[in-house]
């Protein structure tokens, strides 16, 4: 029996796993293997180049892994890494910014967007220029949102505290009058909540997950490469770090156990 | 002319310039060179083991330059790495929990001392294993607080937000009644006021730094290694990425300008 290929996901810990999880919802038969760099997260924080290295190592050990389609499934290494990605390796690579993006344009109806996200990935830009590309009439307001990230990981997701610290950071994008906003990191769809709050009815919050995994499925289709096992998938984690704590705050951003975390040495 | 030998300073990035602020007002004379991990920091939430490597590879690059003594200003390698550091290094090697504990025990008159940290350094009991050997009879209460670290990178160190964030890590610490608290993490610091509001009048906060440039004094003084030349000296900024983001953020801690910050790959 030829062994089945796997899709490979990468990212700089759980955050990842938002993004897996609806790739798993909606390709129930296609194992997968996710890639946590806890050794070197956050990427948000850390420059262009570090971020390039960074995922450059990922995909390799993912690479030696069997995979047949590759998804960056963190937003700074999306934008800071695809095109080094795409030329290195000879296998489909989807990136979480530009499904975002195309999700955010195909909802707006004022054209007016807003974007929140790390530094890195707010400093690239990269959603500026992937909306533009799609639409260059549309006006974009962004905002990086570093206490989210940690905030998150905690699991601080309600109450007082995270509602202040939402209603700060969002208060500049409010007056924009955006009828839409990215959740430009994988992490916020955690806080979706509280972030909701801030903004008011008004506006709809995007996150790239859902549209990343209909991208993973209609390049799998296009290429003949869907599985055709019938069993259920076993799914694969491995780690640069600290398995035991990859599994315990991973299950919050996955909606399922984890069920082991092999540790692997970078 | 025979090279003047440096004091050299590491931690995961900007935090451990409050302990290089210390000890450049302590010991004006003496060049010291810092090295900032910034493209792996934080270390607070990573496992022991991955501290420890990192830790050895920031000791040398350092040993390398030059140094005649080690200072790991990061509590969370103080707590996981100081014994392999001094097996490996043949020079001093000064952490920061012991010179922390023993302020604490040193100024405590009701034995019940409050230790706050990440979770890395909460979670390696290390000062509270400082301070039973120091005084076995002293009961110690430990809070880890992740999110101080980003807000004090952010530099949001005032108002509704950081004082509600204090208040809910610090609740449980104030019931225990302690009339001491270790801020056990190079960045909190910059948070003393909120920190020092949120636990009232009655509790004294303690951080490193000042002890453990004493420590660094008594050392050097001790064996003959203070440095004798007459000129200001030259500090020297090393990082492991971004050099930019890390004088900007750096100032903030260390009190001064830093001039330039030069990027080394590990």
């Amino acid at each position: 029996m030829i062994e089945e290929k796997l899709i490979g996901i990468f990212d700089s810990g759980v955050g990842g796993l938002t993004v897996a999880a609806r790739i798993i919802e909606r390709l129930p038969k296609e194992p997968i293997i996710y890639l946590g760099d806890t050794a070197r997260l956050p990427y948000g924080t850390k420059s262009p180049e570090t971020v390039k290295r960074y995922a450059l190592a990922c995909a390799r050990i993912l690479c030696k892994r069997g995979i047949k389609l590759l998804v960056v499934a963190c937003n700074t290494a999306s934008a800071h890494a695809m095109h080094t990605l795409r030329n290195e390796l000879d296998i489909p690579v989807v990136g979480v910014v530009e499904p975002g993006a195309r999700a955010a344009v195909k909802h707006s109806k004022t054209r007016r967007i807003g974007v929140v996200g790390t530094e890195g990935t707010i400093r690239s830009a990269e959603y500026q220029a992937a909306m533009h590309a799609m639409d260059p009439s549309i006006k974009i307001f962004s905002k990086s949102c570093p206490l989210f990230v940690p905030l998150a990981e905690e699991g601080w997701l309600d109450g007082p505290v995270p509602r202040s610290i939402a209603e700060n950071y969002l208060a500049e994008l409010k007056e924009k009058n955006i009828d839409t906003l990215v959740l430009g990191c994988t992490h916020y769809p955690l806080l979706a909540p509280v972030i909701a709050e801030a903004m008011g009815d008004q506006t709809l919050l995007v996150d790239s997950a859902e549209s990343t995994s209909l991208v993973v499925e209609e390049i799998l289709s296009s290429m003949n490469l869907l599985s055709s096992n019938g069993r259920a998938p076993q799914h694969q984690f491995i780690v640069s770090d600290a398995p035991d704590s990859f599994i315990a705050t991973g299950r919050k951003f996955l909606g399922m156990n984890i069920p082991r975390a092999e540790w692997v040495d970078f």
